[in-house]
């Protein structure tokens, strides 16, 4: 049997990165996830992280980088989580961090020997922010190719993103046939320390949607 | 009087860096230093980063991203650093660096308002290294359009690398016109606890030619 081609996920431990690392095992790929602590205020996220890479038997590499250092959002300063925002970028985007996380899971993919990154942007129900668009990926997949060791040795480097088109509902659907148990993930900006959601942010909102549209029961544990 | 631009400036206390400063400073920029302390062996380069901010008067942020968890380089890991290596991509390469060091730039840059950026990578003596190519460059400057607030709201992000081109003896040059001391700088790859450099490692010996060939005493403390 051929080895299993190894491949990065990047895993935050909310419902789109663990339905991205499935989806990416279900592909044939030994994954390897990574988690980026960047002192965001729901920790709680890290160990989200910590239970989904468990459940799916992925070794989980977190990496400290604190982010509060640079601040600028709602998720890494001291600025109020807003309930409903619907215009614009919103406070809670952390600048430049789809840059930042696939450059650390490109620097570790780089080190593993894999030609293959997953993370779960979702141009749908995150329009607002710049770097989950569709355009922004293009770009980082032609600068991945030529940023690291494979690129000069002529393989490429392929940044997958399954989750990019597909609504919330969508996304949960697609979890739900590949066996995912969503009660384990934490998607709340403000989680409390035992990952329970506040149930009124925007990811919680998105969130809760989601789950009604799918017509899937909500397993998520709120406050 | 016109506000000055601001611009971030990445500064890692060697020579090419803080040359890319005094330029930035020199075009009429406002700019603020950035260092990542990435758990490099050579630690006095942190130190040195922090008199060459000070000699330029422009404030230094110091980010703690700890690439040791990463590994995969004789910088970072446990490998040895070679004394002359001249093919291929070297050990002392760090996966995925400049790719990394420019996002956190551009995280930074987004929460200042600045829309420029600096880096002092050079193509003439680092050829071996995928991060220091004009193209690699130029993929970055299209993908930075995209990645940040910036880009959506039609401002165009701008990383400049005005020593890409230069030898090492052209950069020197350039720097004694705009009044560099490069005695407060660290190039070695294995400096001392006191920022003596080893003048045998890679760096050292490319630094040295560099003095002799533009004619400029060696300032360097060897131990």
């Amino acid at each position: 049997m051929d080895k299993l081609k190894k491949a990065v996920v990047l895993v935050s431990g909310g419902l789109d990165s663990v339905t991205a690392l499935a989806i990416a095992q279900s592909r044939g790929f030994d994954c390897y996830a990574l988690s980026v602590d960047y002192g965001q205020r729901h920790y709680s996220e890290l160990d989200a992280a910590k239970r989904v890479a468990e459940a799916a038997a992925a070794p989980l590499k977190i990496l400290p980088l604190d982010l509060r250092t640079i601040g600028g959002s709602a998720l890494t300063a001291d600025i109020d989580v807003p309930e409903n925002e619907t215009t614009g970028i919103p406070v809670t985007y952390v600048p430049a961090r789809n840059t930042i996380m696939l450059s650390l899971a490109l620097a570790y993919a780089e080190v593993l020997g894999a030609d293959d990154i997953f993370i779960g942007v979702n141009a749908v129900d995150y329009s607002g922010y710049p770097d989950c668009r569709p355009e922004f990926i293009a770009a980082y997949q032609q600068l991945a190719r030529l940023a690291t060791r494979a690129g000069v040795e002529g393989r490429d480097m392929t940044i997958h993103t399954p989750l990019i088109d597909l609504s919330k509902a969508e996304i949960i659907r697609r979890g739900i046939e590949l066996g995912i148990d969503y009660g384990i993930t934490v998607s709340c900006y403000q989680a409390n320390g035992e990952g329970r959601a506040c149930g009124v942010c925007d990811s919680c909102r998105i969130r809760q949607e989601g789950f009604s549209v799918a017509g899937v029961p909500d397993p998520t544990r709120y406050v």
